[in-house]
Formats: structure tokens, sequence, C-alpha cells
């Protein structure tokens, strides 16, 4: 016999049929036995006869035959597609004996303290509210594809192995390279841009590292980020296509994971007009409503972005909101300073739920500027060769942004850590198991 | 005026326009300044009267005001969706002005030595039939995900910094992880497997880093791999799927850039049915039509792998061929053993004309055996503690397989190194600029 995937099994109601799947729950009721197989596809009940299974527990991976029977009207499951029926079986075949779990998979939710979640990634993940995150986060790099071609974007390829670091800074790893120093990008930022003489319009989907010492909820070492670079704009195009970049990716991921995301109790997200403030506009009003006086940072602080958030929420019914003009100083060395008033930039983050999860600005594409601005910031410009020549040969007015993976993911699902919005997460505490 | 995109010029035929792009080529013919100006969506000829754009070079960035005129028949270029039209313009304005080229770029060939071709990457990525090569690639991402999802696949992102190297061995990159030694993966194998109990099939298409310390016209230190990996399938399954995902990914590929693929004169991809050879068998072949007793290797010799590639075009009408049951021992640890002649293994290789593309196996699921295979090849299980967990708690039979998406890339387009099918190429004298 071949074998029926679960999902399959609603169309072959009083016949034969032959799953492979893993148990995931075991209910004894003396001479029965129920138990719940997973496949891709599914879930199922299986009711067990004969006294067969009685050595069988969660994670077992087994091939069962059996009849698909109607369950009786009082006994559906409605929570499930498959619940209307169950399959009765004498016959299961062990194909991998799991050992006796550490902790109870079967319940709604996994009860578990963070070290041990990771602790247990290899066996943790395949709980169905574990799952669900990384269906989701499927569907927002899917989303994001989507949304960066509609706006006529090419995908590239970029290097994350580079001879300098991106932004400056000691946050990056070292790599030996061949005996030559090299580093992990901060960022896809410098090729992406020398892109945009080729393509006009590239987006990429890539890892960027940051070797920061600390252990926030926030930050990864290692993160997945979506990039857009856009030749012949100006800043105000730059915001029309981030703010529908990133609505478009969020809301094909809401749209196609509506089973999933039931089960993290989350509100759909509110796609009200985005509202746009400066800084010092976002600041003042912090100052008006919450009574903060951040006005003289240089930046949100985390709380300011909550705050934000919520006033946009409760005034524009929006979970996002852009901030733009960044100090100058405090944004990387090829962000364009606003002409009107060369202290603030043309940046901008984009706030979503109380946290940054986007962000960029209009770039310098002036080479003698660029140089300019590299010798500002201290750096070499022989240090950005290849880049610069990109700039030498003839650059347009440009821009981009970058969306964070792990950031987008956590708080389209209320997640309390981004550690859980990462299959394998990258801290300083750990690579898979705990550094010693 | 707004800007109106090269492509949507045709149109406009007798209407005034204003279009942004890049000098391709400028001809002078005395009194009339031919200059040829590409946007993302295509290339147009632009007549410059009135005397203006005398001092205008190739790479100047240009925003152009003027009329979209028809060409007489005479002079219509049928290579070209614009050649039918022409713009005619007394007002162009310089956005940013290139430097003088170290060398032409109007020609439909670039006749640079690779050294050179990598030295001004930034300039060179713009010649149209450089472009191409990287519109291919795109297309051959893009057809890998479609090919990926269609066997049921869920994308997964799997990190690229690891505390052990995947398949042992010293061509690792080492990383300083916040003082402690880390490794840049050589593959994402451990993690994909560890996905299966999770999601039965996934994909992944990731960085894979070898420090190989040898300079050859097929290898990369960065490349990126499109991977596979399936739950509850046995070897014959595995052939067929990883034959169709290959097949799928290249005819989506050649069928989407069709245009651009001409610029390459490469012949169609041969997609008739491909032939699948144990390594011993196709070595007979070789001895047999060839005269080359390679019949002890371990594996096929890189001419070996073009001759029974002409074997299969010649005999089967097929550009790929399948290779099996190479050597066990020359196989990693985590590759299942043929249990009819334990010597070989149930692995496999697809060549493409003349290159191997893909590689894989059916894999060891049972705990013991894994456990057992790792010491064998004189490594610590320690080591691989939380991918050994996956196998703890009930691994499936399972195997997967991993396409290069240079070297498919190199070979659709027929390029003589695979530096030119990646944008940025790292070998051990580059990164960006030559290592000193």
């Amino acid at each position: 016999m071949t074998r029926t995937l679960i999902l399959d099994c609603i169309k072959k109601i009083g016949e034969d049929v032959k799953i492979s799947g893993f148990v995931h729950v075991r209910r004894d009721h003396g001479k029965i036995l129920f138990l719940d197989v997973y496949d891709r596809t599914g879930i199922i009940q299986v009711v067990l006869g004969g006294g067969v299974g009685k050595d069988l527990r969660p994670q077992d991976v087994v091939i069962i035959e059996g009849k698909v029977n109607k369950r009786p009207e009082s006994l559906v499951n409605k929570n499930i597609p498959t619940g209307e029926i169950e399959i009765y079986s004498e016959k299961v075949e062990v194909l991998s004996k799991a050992s006796e779990l550490p902790f109870d998979m079967g319940g709604p939710q996994l009860h578990l303290e963070l070290p041990t979640l990771l602790d247990f990634r290899s066996l943790t993940l395949r709980h169905p509210k574990v799952k669900a995150i990384f269906k989701i986060q499927a569907a927002i790099l899917e989303g994001f594809r989507k949304a960066a071609k509609d706006i006529d974007c090419s995908e590239i390829v970029v290097p994350t192995i580079a001879a300098s670091s991106t932004e400056g800074g000691a946050q990056v790893f070292k790599v030996d390279y061949y005996g030559h120093k090299a580093f992990l990008t901060q960022s896809p930022q410098l090729y992406k841009q020398m892109l945009v003489p080729v393509y006009e319009r590239v987006f990429t989907i890539t890892k960027a590292y940051r070797a920061e010492p600390s252990v926030t909820t926030r930050h990864l070492s290692e993160v997945t980020q979506m990039d857009c670079e856009i030749g012949f704009v100006e800043f105000a195009d730059l915001l029309d296509l981030l703010e529908k970049v990133a609505v478009d990716t969020i809301k094909y991921a809401q749209e196609n994971c509506q089973k999933a995301l039931e089960e993290f109790e989350v509100e759909p997200v509110a796609f009200g007009k985005i509202p746009r403030l400066t800084l010092r506009e976002a600041q003042q009003i912090i100052l008006k409503e919450f009574s903060k006086d951040n006005t003289k940072e240089k930046d949100l602080m985390p709380q300011d972005e909550v705050d934000i958030c919520k006033w946009a929420f409760k005034n524009h019914h929006s979970d996002f909101v852009t901030i733009t003009h960044f100090p100058t100083k405090a944004k990387p060395f090829y962000t364009h300073p606003d002409l009107k008033d060369p202290e603030y930039s043309l940046s901008y983050d984009l706030l979503f739920r109380g946290v940054e999860i986007l962000s960029g600005s209009q770039r310098i594409n002036d080479y003698q500027q660029l140089v300019d601005s590299i010798k500002g910031r201290g750096m070499d410009p022989k240090d950005f060769e290849l880049y610069l020549q990109a700039f030498k040969y003839g650059m347009p007015p440009e821009g981009g942004f970058s969306l964070g993976l792990e950031r987008v993911t956590m708080h389209m699902l209320n997640l309390s850590n981004i550690r859980e919005a990462s299959l394998f997460p990258r801290d300083m505490e750990r690579v898979d198991t705990r550094l010693k």
C-alpha cells in the first residue's frame, strides 16, 4: 500500500490507508489507545485496537495502516481539518523510536524557560506553536520578495565576507581569511548600492552580523536582513516605497498564515495611514502625551518607540509610524544630510508595534562628498576602493532600506524575546549549545 | 514633467517625455550626437541637437527631455524593443558625472582579462552581457524556490556561524566569536536535517564557506547553496525528486530569460530522460568509450565528468547524468551505506554539461549508527550535541541534496570561470580588491 498524506484521509472515508508520521500525543483509555499523529499536511486521531502500540510514546516515527472512519457527531473536533474523521488501526510499525521526552510536548503551550527551550531546540521546534512561528517567518520572506518585485527590484546575491567593516565601529566579527584579516558583513549596504547603476532597483535577503557584547531581548549576533536599494528617487519617493514594501510584506504573511496566527492570539495588524514624523516632532509628542522629555536625545529611547506607536495606533489606527530626520552624526557615513538643515539627515526608521523593524536613508551619491564623509568619520577611503569606484563612474540619486526578519516575526506574534524568532539563535552566550 | 520609463516610450510616439538613465554609448556624427541611454526597463537611442551634450561620456547619469519620434524604416533596430523609435532632445541635465572609463564598455563583448574584470567590478557589472549573467542567476533562484515549493518543501533560515565544522576537515574559516572559537558553516546540512521532524520537507538558500587553499576555475571560498531535505523517502524517491528539482529550476530560468540567454550563444538545455549510473558503471563506460581506465578511483575525475556528459548527450539527448553509489569512506559521516554492499553508499551527484552541480544522499537516520559513524571518522559526538538530539527524539528515513548556484549559472552560460558567475567572488587572492 502506498502512503496517504494525513490531509488526504478526509477524501478516503471507509477506505484502508497507510499513513506515516510522528506521534504527537498518546492517550491511554484502558483497552483503547488514542494517538494524534502528524505529517507535513496535518494531524489526525488514530484509534489503536487489538492491544497494539502499548509501548508507543510521543515523537516515535510510525507507519500506521488502518481504516478511515467518520467520528460520531458528538466527538467531532472543529479545530482541525481532519476533525470529522479518525483512523482505526491494529497495525503499527515504528520506523524510529524516540527517547523519553524531558518535558511534556502535548499541550497547546510549551511552558519552558528560554534556556531550556534552546537547549532542546531540535525537540522544541516540533511543538505546534513553535512550528507556527517559522511558518509565518517563511511567509514574511515570500511576502517581502513579492513586494520587492512589485516595485521592480531585481534579486541580487551579496557576499558576507568583507575586507573592511561597513559602518566603522568595533562590533564586527573577525575572520581568519587565508592568513588575512577579514570581517563578517554588518549589512549588505555597500554591495547593494554598487548594484544600483546595474539594475537601478535591487533587493537581497542576506545575513548580517553584529558582535554586540550585550544581552538584550531584541538583539542577535546573526540576523537576516531583507534589503532594497533604489535609484533615481528622492526622499519623498523613498518614504512611499518603504511603507509600501513593509505593509505589503506583513499583509502577505497575515493573509497567508491566518490559522497559524490564531495560535498567538494577536490582533490583526492595523493598516491605517502611516503617520510620518521627524525625530524632533515625535519627541515633542512624547513630551506632551507621555510627559517624558527626551527632546535632546539623538534617537528614540526603547520606551519612546513604544509610546509613539501607542499614539499612532490611538490617533491613526496604524501599527506603524515612520520617523525621519535623525541627527546626521548619529547615522552612517553614507547617509545624506538634509540640505535645509545639515545637522539632520534624510534618514528614516519604520516602527511597528513599539519597535524599529526597518531603517534606511537617502544616500550620498556624489563621489567627493562621500570621500569627505568617510574621512570625516576617521576612516580611510582606501578601505572602500571598490565601493567608491561605483560613485566615480556615475551614481544617480538613490536610497534604500532594510527590514529585520526576526524583528518583524517577533512583533507580528508578540513574542517576548527575539531568540524565539530565530530557528537557531546566535548570541554571546550560545552557538546551539551554551558557550563555556 | 514626470519621468517616463524607457520601455514606456514605445507608447508615447509624438509626445514629449523626460527619461532618466545612464549613457551607455555615445556616437558623434559632427553636428548630431547619438546616445544610447539605459534605465531598468531598457535602452533607447537619443538624438541630441542644438549643440548640447558635447561633453557627455559613457556612464554619465542623465535626465533627458525630448520628443519621441518614429525612426525611418531603414534605421529600425530589430534587436531591441525600442528599436522603432528614438528621442530627439536639446535638453540634457547631468545628475552625476562619470570619470573617463579605463576601457571601452560600448561593444557587445567586454574583452577583459579576469583580474581586470574584477578589479573594476563596480563598473564591469554594468556591461549588458555581465548584467545578463545575474538576471539569469536571479531566475535560477526563483526557479529553485518554485521547484522546492512544488514538492511541498517549507522555507527555513539556517545559521552560518557554527561551533563545530560540519563535515570534519581543515577547510573551514575560523571566526573569533566573543573570544570563543567558531566556524563559518561548510553547508546547511546539519540544520536542514534537524528540521525534517518539524516540517518533513524543507528548503533553504544560504551561504556555504570553504577555505580551500587552491585556485581553480570552479571553486569559490563563499558560495550560495540551494538545499532541500526530505523525510519519509527512500533512495529511489530521492533520485526522482532531485532530478525534478534540478530540471524544474533550470527550465524556469531558461524559459524566463530567453533574451538574456541569446547573448551567450548557448544551446538550449537538453532535457532527455536522465540516465542513472553507479560510479562503477560510469567508469566502465568511460573505459569502453573513451579508453580511460579510472575504474579504481573513488570519484569521477574532472575529465570523467566531461566524458560521461558527452556520452549522456549523445545516447540520451540529456545534458544531465545522475551518478550514484560513491564509496562510503569518501562521503561525509551522515551518508547512508548501501546495505547490499556497505562499501558503497546511497549517495548521488547530478552532473550537468560536464560538471557536478548537485550532490546529496540518503542519510543515516538511526541515532546509534550516526554516533558510531561520527566516532568512526575520528570526530567527537559531543561536538554534535544539538544535531544528535534530533535523532534521539525520532527521525524518519530521509535524504536531501544541494545545488550550487554559481555552478549552475556558470554551466548554463558556458562561462569559463566560476568567478564570472558571482557578483563579488571570494577566493584566496581577492576580497573585492586583491589581497596583499
